[in-house]
C-alpha cells in the first residue's frame, strides 16, 4: 500500500486559539448531513449580486474577498474580553445568481430568507452583499416567513436610498422605498443614521418627511453621541416592532477608511465610530438580522475596506454575545 | 448692456488641424434639427451596458472613457499618409438602458441599430460597447432592417463567446451562439481570429467544428502571416455574404498592452498587429458595421487599453478611407 | 428633411433636481451675450498655473478635474437644508497661459482679476487653482480695482508661504511674502490658521512675528476650538479690513484625506473640520473672494481629494447661501 | 432531523468541462489515504521560502496565488488541440518552513525532494517556489534518491545564479553554483538559456567559462531561432545525462509581462517564446522534473505575472501530454 | 591643469535654516576620525533586517527609505516653538546583515547596542527598524553591557508581541516575551498602550495576565485619555527602573493612515495621537533608548507611512529636547 | 580619543566588479580638483527642467531617478562581451535651475555645454532630461564652442517636435524647429526615426517635407529592418555633417514598456528594437553627443521605464566602447 511522503508541511502561524478562519464553519452542500443545526447561532450568507447597481460596481465579489479576509482577525475582542468562539456561526455558502436575469436573482435572494427562517427559525442569518438592492428581498423574505411580525429597520448609510422604483426598477438605490411602498415596511419604523453632505437630493429629504421616516445626520449625531442616537433609536423600535434589520452600507464611512465602498465621499464615519455603533446594535436582543453592503473589493486600497467590513461583523457578533450574556444572567426570553 | 471679462482664454495645444475630439460632431438631440445627413460618413454610439457581463466589468463606463480619449489623437494617420478629417463622423450618444431589467437594454440596443438603418442607409454604423452581450443584439437589429442579407461575421477576439444561452441568457459569453442558432446569422459564416491558449472549454471547439465556424488561433495565424489569414477571411466572406460585421473584443489583445480587458491574458495579440488587421478590414468594401467590446477604464492601466481602444476604431477609418479613395478612383459600386 | 434616429437615449441617474455640474452654468465666449450678468452671484474661474511650484506638480490639471468631480454631488446640502440652488453660479472658463512664460501667465492671471471686478463688482469671485503663487496675483489684482481698499487673508495652510523672493521667484512658496512686501497686505491682516509640525523654517515663523501677522497652530486651535478661533478672526478682520480674501491650500488637510495634494502631510486637518470652518467664512459678508489651491489630481487615490476640493467649494456656498438669507432678513447692506 | 435550507446555490460559470482548479486533486493529509497513487502522472509542490532571497522578496506568497489563479484557465489547449484532463495530477500542499532558521527550511525542502522520489518514483514533481535557492535542495535531494544518475539542467533566467555561497550563503543568487562546487550536477550539464543585458558581472561569465557551462544570451537565441537552440539543448543533455531538470526563472520575462518578477528587466523574453521554449521541454522524455521560481505577486501588476506563471505550467504539461502520446504510439521506454 | 567646467549647480529649495537631512550628521567611517563624539546628544542607528518577519516584509528598506524621507521635514516644530538643531545627531549607518544566517543579524544587533554604550554611554540610541524581533536583541545589548540596571518597557502596539519563541524562534511576533522569559525585563515593568480589536489570541493575553505586564487598549486609553495613561506609565516606570525602552510599532497606527506598515488595522491609532504620546515619552529623563519598526515602504501609499515614521522620530526628539531645557532649569542630574 | 563603535557594517550585495553605481565617478564641486581630466571619456549631465514640457511633467525629476536605478545594472554587457568599465565615466551633476524664470533655465543649460566643450573639448557629453525643449539649449551651446560645424540631429522619437514657437515659447514640442528657425541646424540634416500613428498633425508632416528633412515611420522602418535605416542614416550624416546629436525621446516606446513617458502610446517601439538602435549610433565615430529626454518617474510602473532609460545609455555606452576598439584596431582618426 502507497503512503503520503513524511516530509513536513507548512503550518504558518500556528496557535492554540482560532483565526476566524478556522472557526467559521462551512456547510458541506454535497454530503448536506454533517451539520447539527440545533445549536447554530448565526449562519452567514453571501449574496454576490451587483449587477443591480445604478454605477458599475464589483460588489458581487465582496463575499469572497470578506471570506478570504477571516484570517487577519482573531475571534477574541481583547477591547470588550469577548471571545466569539462562544457562539457557532455557520457560512451556509452564496446564493445562486443569474448573469442576465435579474429580476430571478431577485427572487432566488427571498426564497433564500424564506428558507432559512422555515427551516431554521432560530439563527440569526447575517447577510453579505452584494449591493443595497439585497436588503429590500431579504426583508421581503422575512416578511413572508413571519407576516404577523412588525418589522424596523436601521439603516446606516450615507443615502436615503428612497428613488423612485419607477426610473430605474428595484436598483441600489431603492431599497427602502420599495419596502415603504409595498407596505411591509412603515416609513415611521426607519430609522436612517449616517447621512451627510450634499448626496442626496432634496425631493428624497422630502420624500422621507412625509413617510415619517426618522433620520438624523452624521453632524447631528456627532453634536448629540452618535451613541446616545443609537441607543435612542434602538429602543424605539424595540418598543414598536418585533424584528430590527440592521443594514450597514458602507459607504457611510468616510472615503479615506473606506476607499472600497464606490459612493463613499469626504466627511463620512470613521472606524472606530462604525464599530461602536454595529456593536451597541448588536446587543440589543430585537435586532434578528443583518446585512453589510455596496464594498467593492476591486476599488479597495491596501486591504483597507474589506478589513472594515470583516470588522463590522465581528463588532456586532462582540454584541451578539453580550446580549446573549445578559440573557443568561437575567434569564429573559 | 454687460459684458464677459476681457482677459485672454487659455487655448492650450493650438494647432491649425483638427484632434480627434475636434473633428468628430456631436448630435444635439436636444434641438435635432442641425446636423446635414446626407453627407454622413459615419455614426458612432455608445452601447453602456456591461451587467450582462459574466464577470463584474466597468465596460458600461467605456464609451466616455474613449471620449475623453480622443483628445491624445490628431485625425492624420502619418503611417499611411490618411487624413480622416475627410470623413464625416457624428457621435449619436448612447443607448438608453435600465438599471435593473436587462431585456429592455437588450431590446434598446436592438431597436437603435434598426432605427439607425431605417432612417439612415448609407452610413457606416460603429458602437462602442458595452460588453459582448450586444454583439448579437446589434446584428439582430440589423438583419430586422435588412432580412434579405446574408450577414458575416469577422470576430477577434480570445474566446468563442459560443456558450449556451440556457445556463445565463444573453451574456457577454453567448453572441455568436446567440446569432448562430437564432438563424441570423450560419456558423460557416462566422471567423474568428485570435483565439489562444487555455480560454476556451474543449466543448466550446466542438460546438464551432459542429457548427461550420472557421478559426484560427493566433500560434497559427503567425505561423501563415496574420495579413494573410485575414485577407483569405474577407474574401471568402465578400464571396459569400451581402455584409460583414466587424466584431473586436480587445481581450484579443495581450494583458501587457490590454491590461483594461479584464479578460486579456498572456500570449495575445499585440497592438501593432491588431492595428494592421483592423486597418484592412476598414478598406474591404463589404465591412459595414463594426463594434469594440470589453474594454474596462476601471481596471486599466496608465490610460494604455483606452488608447488602444481608440487607435482600433482610428485604423480602421484609416482603412475605411483608403477604400473611399479606391472606390472613387476604380469608379467601383 | 433628415431626422435623428428615433430610438431612446441613456440618462443615467434621472432626478427632478439638479446635480451640481447641471446647475453651473458654462459662459459661450464664443457668441458672448446669452449670459444676463445682472443676476449671477458668484464666478468660477479656473487658473491652470502650475509651472511656479517649487516641486513637480500637475496642479494645472484640478480646475479640469474638479470640474469632473461636480456630477458626485446634489446642490443640497442635508446637513444645513441648504439648496445652493437658489444661487446662480456661473463657470467662466480657465485664465490664458504660456508654457513658457511665467510673468505672462501670471499678469494674466492679474487681469483676470481687475477685469472681473471691473465689468462685474458685484459678483463673487471663486478661483480654482493651480498653485498658490496664483493667490498673490489674484489680491493684487483685486487691490488694482479697488485701491481704496483695505484687504485681509484669512488663509487655512500647513505652510506660512512666506519664501524670500529673491530665491526663486514668485513660487508657490511666496505668496503672502510677495503681498506684504508690496504693500498690498498689511501683515497683521493676515490670520494663517492650520499650520502644524515641521513643515515651516524657524526664520519663516520669525518672519512671521515681525510682520505681526496672525497665526494659530492645528493643535493650538482644537484646543480652543477650531470654530471659535475662525469666528475671532473673521470678527476682527471684519473690523479692520473692506474685503477679506479666503485662500485654502488643500495641503492643510492630512496625507489620508488629501494625498492628492502634494505637500500634505500626516497630522494635518480632518475633512469634517475643513468644511465646518469654510462654511462659516462664506457665511460671513465681508469675505468676498475665495481660491482653492495646490490640489494635483495626478497624484490623488480613489478620487479622495478632489471630491474634498469639490465638497470645500460647496460647503463655502452653502454659508453663502446661509450669508444670504440673514441679509435678507435684517436687510442688510 | 435538521436539514440545510432548501435553496439553490451559486455556482458561477457551469461548463462540462473542467477549470484547472477543478481538476487538480487536493491531497488530503489529515486522512492521508484517499489517493490512489499507482496512477498519478504529474504531483504539484509548494515551497513558500523567499526569506533567502537577496532583495525583499514575498515569493513566499506565489504557491498560493497561483493556486488563486488556476481558475482562469481551462483545462484545453486550443492552440495544440490538447487536452490536461488525461493526466491526474495530485497537488501535495506547500513544504514546511521556518521563520528565522533558514537551514532547516532548505533541509525539509531536500527532503521532500527525496521523500517525493523514493515513495512515488513514476511522478513528475512540478514544485512552484519561493526563490531560486530552493532549486539546489531540490536537486540536492533528487542527487540523494537516485546517487547513480547524472543530471543535466536547462535553465531559462535573466542570471547565472552563480555567486559565491561564502558571502553570504546559500541564497537566490547561487543555487547553479551550489551545484556545481558540491558535485551535483558537472558545468558542462548545464544549459541556461535567455541571459541578457547589463545583469551578471563579468567574474560570473568567467567562472561560467572555466566551469564549461553553456549558455545563449537571448539575443543570440533569436537570431539563430529559440526553438533550434532548446531543442540543440535538449538533445545534447538528453544524450549525456539520465534526468534533465528544468528549472524557470520568472525574472527571464520582460518586465512589461513579468512585473512581478523583481528581477526582470527591459529587454527580456516575451510570453510567447516562453510559453514555446518549455512546451518543447515538456515534451522532452529525459526531462524529469520542474520548478518555477521567483515569482512576488504582491508586486505584480493586474495579475499578468501570476497568470503567466500558470500559463508555463500549463504550456510545459501540454509538452508532457504530446510527450505521453507519443511514448505510447512508438511504445517507447 | 584642468578644470572642471564652470557653470552654476541645481541648488533646490535652498534656505537659511536646515532640512533635517541637512541637520542629522552622517558618520564617515572609512576615515573614522572627524566626528567629535563629546558633544553628540543621540545616534541614529538603521537596522535593515525583516526576513525574520512572520509575514513577507520589506522592513529591511524603511531605514533608507526614512532617511529619504528626511528631506520632507525642517528641523523647527512649530506647534512647541522647539529647533531640533540644538540637538547633536549622528546617523551612524546601518549594521551589517547576513542574507541567510538570522542568528548572525540578531547577535550583529545585539552587539552593534553593546558597542554604542560601552564607546558613548552618554548619546540617546534611536534605533530605525527593521521587523519588531530586533527589540529583544537591542535590549539585550542594553542589559549586556548595563547589567545592574533594571530595564522597563514603553510598547505602542496594536499586538503584544507575546508568542512563544518556540514556533518560530525569535520572529517579530516574540521580543516582549523573549524579554521576560531570559529574565532581561520583568513582565511587570512592561506597558503596552494602543492594543485594540480582534489581532491578539485569548491565550496571549492570558499570558500578559500572568507575567503581570500593564496593557491599555486603545478604546480604554481614548476613554480615560491617552494622554493620562502615558503619563501614569512613564511616572510609574520611572519609579521602579532605571531605563525605559520606548518601542513603537507602526502597525499601532489606523490601516488609513498607516498602510505601510503591514499589519495595521482599521480602528487603530490616529497619527496626531502617536505624536503626542512620543512627545510625551521623549520628555521623561528616564526614557534612554527608542526604536521605529514593521514599517514597510514597499507597501505604502503616496509616502503616508513614511513621512508619519519620520514624524514620530521628530516628535520624540521635540520631548527630547525639551526635556533638556527642563534639565537646564532645574539644574537636574 | 573617542572612536566610532567597533560593529560591522552592511554591505549588501558585495561582489568584485562595479555595479554602475560604483563605476560613475561623481564630481566633487566643493573640492574642485580630485579628478583628472585627461583621460575622462564620457560626461554625464542632469537637466532638471520640465516646466517648458506643454503637459504636466515631473521629468525634472528623471535625473535622480535614472541615478538611483544605476544600482540595477552591472557594466558588463553579456550580450556583447563589453565591459563598460573600461571607460571613464563622471557625473557632473545637475544644471542649475531656477523656479519661476525658464529663459534663465534654458540659458543655463547653454552655457552648460559651452563650458564643457570649452574645458574639456575631448570628453563625450551624455545629458540625461528633463523634458525635449533642453536639446535646443545643448545643441545651440555646442554650435556656440564649435561655430564652423555641421551638426547633423539622428532623432527617436513619437513626434516631429516641429511645431511653432510663436504658439507658446521654446516648449518640449519645439526643439527641432527651434534648431532649423535659428539656423543652427539645416533641416536636410535632421533624420527622425519612430514616427508612428496619430500623434503627429499634417501641418507638421508638411513643415518637414518643406524643411527637407528625413523621416522613417517605425511601420516602415521595420518592413525595410530598423537596422538598416538606422546604419544608413548614419553613413548619410557622417558624409554631410561633423557632429552627429543623438536625442532619444522615451515615448518613441510602446506605451507597455515606457508608461512612465507621458506621451508614449500604443503601437511604439519594443526596449530591445531601442537598444539596439542606440548601441548601433554608440559605435559610429561622429556621433558625438547624446540626450534621454521626457522620462517622467512620478508616472512610471514598476520602475520599468527608468530601467528601460538607464538601459538606453548602457546600450549606448556599448556601442561607444566598440568604436573605441575599432579606431585602436584600424588605427583610425
Amino acid at each position: 500500500m502507497l503512503q503520503p511522503p513524511s516530509f513536513q508541511w507548512n503550518v504558518r502561524d500556528k496557535t492554540n486559539e482560532p483565526k476566524v478562519h478556522e472557526w467559521i464553519q462551512t456547510l458541506d452542500m454535497q454530503s448536506g448531513g454533517p451539520v447539527d443545526w440545533s445549536g447554530i447561532d448565526v449562519t452567514l450568507l453571501g449574496i454576490p449580486l451587483s449587477r443591480s447597481s445604478i454605477s458599475a460596481s464589483a460588489a458581487s465579489e465582496n463575499p469572497d474577498a470578506m471570506r478570504r479576509g477571516w484570517k487577519y482577525f482573531t475571534t477574541y475582542n481583547l477591547d470588550e474580553d469577548v471571545d466569539l468562539s462562544v457562539l457557532r456561526v455557520v457560512d451556509l455558502g452564496d446564493v445562486r445568481q443569474h448573469v442576465t436575469d435579474i429580476p430571478t436573482c431577485h427572487r432566488n435572494i427571498m426564497e433564500a430568507m424564506v428558507a432559512m427562517r422555515t427551516h431554521h427559525p432560530n439563527t440569526f442569518p447575517l447577510m453579505i452583499g452584494g449591493d443595497h438592492s439585497i436588503t429590500a428581498m431579504l426583508v421581503r423574505g422575512w416578511k413572508q416567513a413571519h407576516p404577523q411580525e412588525r418589522i424596523g429597520i436601521l439603516q446606516l448609510d450615507t443615502h436615503f436610498d428612497l428613488r423612485s422604483l419607477e426610473d430605474n426598477g428595484p436598483s441600489n438605490g431603492t431599497p427602502i422605498r420599495n419596502l415603504i411602498e409595498s407596505g411591509v415596511v412603515k416609513g415611521e419604523d426607519v430609522y436612517n443614521i449616517g447621512l451627510h453632505g450634499f448626496f442626496n437630493a432634496k425631493s428624497l429629504r422630502d420624500y422621507a418627511h412625509q413617510a415619517g421616516l426618522h433620520f438624523t445626520t452624521l453632524k447631528a449625531a456627532r453634536r448629540i453621541g452618535i451613541d446616545n442616537v443609537i441607543q435612542d433609536a434602538l429602543r424605539q423600535l424595540s418598543r414598536r416592532t418585533d424584528t430590527i434589520y440592521l443594514t450597514v452600507d458602507m459607504d457611510v464611512l468616510d472615503i479615506s477608511v473606506g476607499p472600497g465602498a464606490p459612493a463613499s465621499t469626504p466627511g463620512g464615519m470613521r472606524t472606530d465610530e462604525l464599530f461602536e455603533v454595529v456593536q451597541l446594535a448588536g446587543s440589543c436582543p430585537k435586532v434578528r438580522a443583518m446585512d453589510i453592503v455596496c464594498l467593492d473589493p476591486y476599488q479597495d486600497i491596501a486591504r483597507s475596506t474589506i478589513k472594515a467590513g470583516v470588522h463590522v461583523m465581528l463588532s456586532f457578533l462582540t454584541g451578539f454575545v453580550q446580549r446573549k450574556m445578559l440573557q443568561v444572567e437575567g434569564d429573559v426570553e
